[in-house]
């Protein structure tokens, strides 16, 4: 068997303070097997996100790493910012990238979960793919009322942590699951108006009725005077950018309106893109895995 | 430093006796360091393509092995093909693919040479990047005149071989360069009228005044009743696939046809399709080399 890479992409809460922040991804650098892609601040979530891959076996002990570091420097008592966020490390989710399905990453993800708990002392939710019931998966449920509301939210049954009784009293509740690569796409349209934004976001998301393993908001760019369509696409295989992106420009088109770019936040899978090239450039009986040359380098 | 990693997809005048191209990609896997992707052979031809990648060293040893066993195997003075054919391993490109540049495999293509003269006793022109005048860049050039006519050709002094004296009497003169990837990129067209698929081909290419980097043919596909722009892009960061598919549909447009599928001929680098990725879905500020993860895992 080749070598399994796996993905961990933990959002911890803290964005202002750069040492802190510094300290955490240290922590995760410090496990063997281990890879710090990228690691990104932002001042009015206060928020930071660390990607990173590596082994199975490495990116656990990562994550349990990051989860003792953060609960010594993160006080949830004192944190505020605009995202909502449980825990000192609010998510952690783990993605299958090469050699490992699934299955695998689950049972990773719960192993990680019981580590934090009994290493870290954290209390662990798990979600998505790693939820221990249906009412459990989706993350904006497991994290409503947020830090703030765990007192009360713990003592109810069907909210019992998975892990751990209770919350930490400064670093909360860590979420952790797994979940296929998320791809953070923006649309932008030729109008100031939002409210175009939004109506279009409505029709492409699973949410309303759009397409399957697509979240959108539409939003404004204040500063471009220009709206713009925000989307998740929680898995690429299922709904592909292309259909995304001309669903938009034919509802767009219904305003008067078209898509005048689009903006890749963060990483993307060539498979991903790939699939929008085969789209559009009309290749036909195209074999992804033995015709893209890198395929035969990983 | 990373592993370097060079392609090399030598043309072997045999495709017709497939015990003679298994021994030939035989001798070429027994290189250590080299993996063969992949190996064709047509039939009207005579003709087989085999494509391998491996360490400089692996490479280079691979192709020395190859030429050693198909001087043993094949005699052009009983081969006949529709492929205009030089030496029993007719061409040698050398690719760069990871951690190497041009100048380090247009080294490594001239060192190769040198050894199957000195080890196969096989004499060589070197080609492309490699080759030692101007006159002798282009592949179509230095094989005119083809087997049969390496008698003459090999006693002007504009065409003495690189390394060696005259030919090999029945393996004749292989020719060894080193190249960009090439793309073999086929448009098919909803008309069967190949004057129209010629018009527009002569409209693309570098030959004619067309885009650069790019080689083109109007041909009929018998089968399928359709006319076909055929293409060889010889460098996909001057001349993008999106660039010709465009130019094809609106000269295609000239005539009221249209672009109805095009077709992939082996490997195309992540790159290439991602480029057009880019292009169709508008992508902004992209950066390549961070934005798709699998740069991050090659």
């Amino acid at each position: 068997m080749e070598n399994k890479i796996v993905e961990c992409v933990p959002n911890i809460s803290e964005g202002r303070n750069a040492a802190v922040v510094a300290e955490c991804v240290n922590a995760v650098a410090s496990a063997e097997g281990v890879k710090v892609l990228n690691f990104t601040s932002d001042y009015d979530h206060n928020r930071s996100v660390i990607t990173f891959i590596g082994t199975p076996e490495g990116v656990s002990e990562a994550a349990v790493r990051l989860c003792k570091k953060a609960s010594e420097l993160i006080d949830l008592t004192k944190h505020t910012g605009e995202h909502p966020r449980m825990g000192a490390v609010d998510v952690i989710p783990f993605i299958p990238i090469k050699n490992v399905d699934m299955t695998e990453v689950t049972a990773l993800a719960v192993n990680t979960g019981r580590r934090i708990y009994e290493e870290a002392d954290i209390p662990v939710y798990l979600y998505e793919n790693a939820a221990s019931a249906s009412h459990r998966r989706n993350l904006a449920d497991v994290r409503r009322g947020q830090f703030e509301g765990l007192s009360e939210k713990t003592k109810l049954p069907e909210w019992k942590p998975d892990f751990g009784e209770g919350y930490h009293k400064t670093a909360g509740i860590s979420i952790v699951g797994a979940r296929e690569f998320l791809i953070a796409y923006n649309i932008e349209l030729s109008t100031d108006d939002v409210n175009i934004a939004k109506a279009i976001a409505k029709t492409v998301r699973e949410s309303s009725g759009g397409f399957k393993c697509v979240k959108a908001l539409g939003l404004m760019l204040h500063e471009k005077n220009t709206a713009q369509v925000s989307l998740n696409m929680t898995d690429f295989n299922v709904t592909p950018l292309y259909a995304v992106v001309e669903k938009v420009k034919e509802e767009a088109a219904k305003y008067g309106v078209e898509v005048t770019a689009t903006e890749l936040i963060g990483l993307s899978p060539m498979k991903a893109l790939i699939d929008s090239a085969r789209y559009y450039l009309k290749i036909r009986d195209f074999d992804y895995n033995t015709q893209v040359f890198e395929n035969h380098l990983l």
